[in-house]
């Protein structure tokens, strides 16, 4: 192996600086990962205090939120909502800057967000942070947030995005990140009802969690594939094709599913309103197709009520 | 390598001979699966036409019900529901036979059919199907049952059970194979509740549901180890130590799910009782748990209604 003292033909680039609002639990977290990776990271927080110990972590702390934003192109924003965004960047000049809002927020804060960085003279990325702070800074952890908005600006930072957690670029409408940010953790919201439910089921009984949780896990895991079936459908429009448990069978089957829960003596409202769902596509006259047809249903038209 | 024409002195045994009841969709797939075993299989079904298919595989199609339980020690039933298995055994002569009862029911019919059983002078297991009749004899599928009853009918018949599907084993407590079965399709039901949600809430989007689908089946999947979380905290009944996201951020968190449901024209209806139970438990004070606590509001008390 040879040294060669001159300059490489490809110098790695020297970390990015960055400003950071908001330092509470998450923007700490994230300002830490840069830190760490050898960024120049400018912080402000509204409360001073929660930012001093990123100073003694080598962060600059700006006293106030325009004179932060001035310190560098790369200004994010990890605040608690779409109105902290507001309230913090009143007065801040981001003429030329490059804004990526870590906020969480709907689809549509994210597209009225990116309208109003525009008309402030600055390219926009919206984020939504599918990760608790412990997971942030910490590549096997999984952690990722979704971006949409500028890909312009995606491009030209995406390694300093990176930093602190996997990127996934989901389209330049800004309100597409936080789009998938809330159908993730929305269908979540579902499997943790049904976990919920089936805990509920086996806890009159002389089951051990911990015996019941890996088959529990185990079979969730199994009927993921459940998920690919249904997007298939969808694009195809074909819901009755190669089905191997039609809709009818499974209204049968929910009989049991009932008298199981009033015979354990657990509240079936975490279960009802699919099988409500399901009973009225059936009433409907779809019998015959897989579950996808019940998804038709959750669209309210404009101007039509539940 | 040598030859010894001599007997070996671990024969194996010859497949058990057995009698099925109920030449259903999933009757017929247990039957096949027996049959490609080398097992003599004696059948029977209500309408016997669809019993003859089996008869040219190789099944022996008894007329009677009691003469396909006069034929074999073992007995299967795979039918309807618990009342078809009070009329197909009408009249049977169940004495010293080994009862194996597939028929999908609750936790309530499972115990009620072992004392009818033992009443009879039979042993009894019931079993749960975790599976659909493709599944069945695909070992590669993963398909399984839960079984629950008599241990010494488990041990005596294991390997001709396990021909079919895998098998589990679950507790003598014969109503604890349906109690296992209604557990996980009951939290099957969850998750495919907020996978319909998530799937409605990118509908009106330009985005393509198969880009979409690994996204959503990747989130669920890393989301999986809550369910060993729950477990550990049901069994220590500590719900608020080391939690990285507490029930009064999460219900914060609610109202961007519910502001893009409405944005997107979605109705909310399969998130919001889950999100009730999650505001109420908060309300009893309990914003510092994870969200385990919520299971404890989900068992009713006898005598008190939902
Ligand atoms: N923590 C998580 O697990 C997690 C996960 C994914 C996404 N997120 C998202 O990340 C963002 C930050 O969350 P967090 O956990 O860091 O919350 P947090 O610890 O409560 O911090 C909130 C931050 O917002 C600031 N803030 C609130 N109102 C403000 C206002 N009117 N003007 C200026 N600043 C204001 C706070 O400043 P003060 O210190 O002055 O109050 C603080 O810096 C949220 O959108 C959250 O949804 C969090
Ligand atoms: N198919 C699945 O995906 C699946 C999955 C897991 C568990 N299971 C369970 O397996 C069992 C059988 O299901 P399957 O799919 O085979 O249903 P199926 O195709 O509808 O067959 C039902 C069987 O029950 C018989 N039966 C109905 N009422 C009867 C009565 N009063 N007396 C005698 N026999 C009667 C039927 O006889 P006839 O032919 O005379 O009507 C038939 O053999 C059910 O408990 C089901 O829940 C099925």
């Amino acid at each position: 192996m040879t040294h060669n003292p001159v300059a490489s033909p490809n110098p790695v680039a020297s970390p990015a600086p960055l400003t950071l609002l908001g330092t509470g639990a998450m923007g700490t977290a994230l300002a830490r990962a840069w830190l760490a990776a050898g960024h120049e990271v400018t912080v402000w927080n509204r409360t001073p205090a929660r930012a001093e110990v990123l100073a003694a972590e080598g962060a600059t702390v700006a006293r106030t939120a325009a004179e932060a934003v001035a310190a560098n192109r790369l200004v994010v924003a990890c605040l608690l909502d779409d109105a902290s965004v507001d309230a913090a960047f009143e007065g801040a000049d981001l003429t030329g800057r490059d804004l990526v809002n870590l906020t969480t927020g709907t689809p549509a804060e994210g597209r009225a967000r990116a309208e109003w960085a525009a008309a402030r003279g600055a390219r926009f990325l919206d984020g939504g942070i599918m990760a608790v702070p412990p997971m942030i800074g910490a590549p096997e952890s999984g952690a990722y947030v979704f971006y949409s908005g500028s890909p312009e600006l995606f491009a030209e930072h995406r390694e300093t995005l990176a930093i602190p957690a996997g990127t996934r670029y989901v389209g330049a409408d800004a309100g597409l990140a936080a789009l998938h940010d809330v159908a993730l953790l929305s269908a979540m919201t579902g499997m943790l009802a049904g976990i919920a439910h089936a805990f509920a089921l086996i806890r009159p009984e002389d089951i051990a969690p911990k015996d019941f949780a890996p088959l529990l896990a185990e079979w969730l895991t199994a009927m993921m594939p459940a998920v690919h079936q249904s997007a298939e459908r969808l694009e195809s429009g074909d819901y009755t094709s190669n089905v191997v448990s039609n809709l009818a069978m499974q209204v049968a089957g929910n009989t049991t599913l009932l008298r199981t829960a009033e015979e354990q003596r657990v509240s079936p409202e975490l279960l009802t309103p699919y099988m409500e769902l399901m009973a009225r596509r059936l009433a409907q006259g779809h019998g015959d197709e897989d579950g996808t047809g019940i998804i038709e249903l959750l669209g309210l038209r404009p101007g039509v009520s539940a």
